[in-house]
């Protein structure tokens, strides 16, 4: 069995974002496609573990991060854990805002740690891979 | 006893941000000094309540949100509690991501409803204004 393919079209409605969205993550090189060819658009063709990454950068944009942490967040998210675009993955990771250097830092969900953190005032922004996967 | 105004270099020093953060804040009328004269630079006076909103703003993009997401965050701060620039104020407040809209809505902070919201996966980010008044 191949792998399935998504077109530009098919890629922006599975994951909820727009043409415009998927082109500029391109240009920028967050989201970059499997499969480019040169010239024409019809030659772009996204993998599921390209939708994954589309659909976490998507996620992070509604959560209202600016457009450099998303794609920071999800740079290094998908740096540390090789395993992001398995389907089965149930993988909980959580960016936290570090009061010391008042940034975010990617660490692995633990509730009560979370919880420890929310009690003191910090943000807390989850990443759950099951429920990325489970968008399409 | 007057009130106490600060030139926009003591601003920027005491809220941790750039000048040139607060001039683009003031063209965006996101954080508007009490005192602006046309003319020169030198007739910009910020009050202690322009302060605290300027620290709000800080917190907020050092959290990494977006600059529309973070204005937008002060504004609706500042809307909903007329009582956020007294340096008493203990009043808990959180930006939550709320599923449905997959947008960030403004919430009195509740540590319980917080952790439910966690529990499911959903962003968390507090505003707490005696932190932010802690700050200078």
């Amino acid at each position: 069995m191949g792998e399935k393919f998504f077109t530009t079209k098919e890629a922006a409605k599975t994951v909820g974002c727009s043409l415009r969205q998927l082109q500029y993550w391109r240009e920028k090189e967050v989201v970059v496609p499997t499969i480019e060819g040169s010239g024409t658009g019809r030659s772009i063709y996204y993998s599921r573990s390209d939708l994954v990454e589309l659909a976490i950068m998507e996620y992070l944009l509604s959560v209202g991060l600016s457009f450099a942490t998303a794609s920071w967040g999800l740079k290094i998210l998908i740096r540390t854990d090789t395993d992001y675009a398995n389907p089965k993955t149930k993988r909980r990771w959580m960016l936290r805002w570090d009061l010391d250097t008042r940034k975010l830092v990617l660490e692995t969900f633990d509730k009560e740690k979370a919880i420890a953190l929310l009690d003191k005032g910090q943000a807390i922004i989850p990443i759950w891979l099951e429920t990325i996967h489970k968008r399409f």
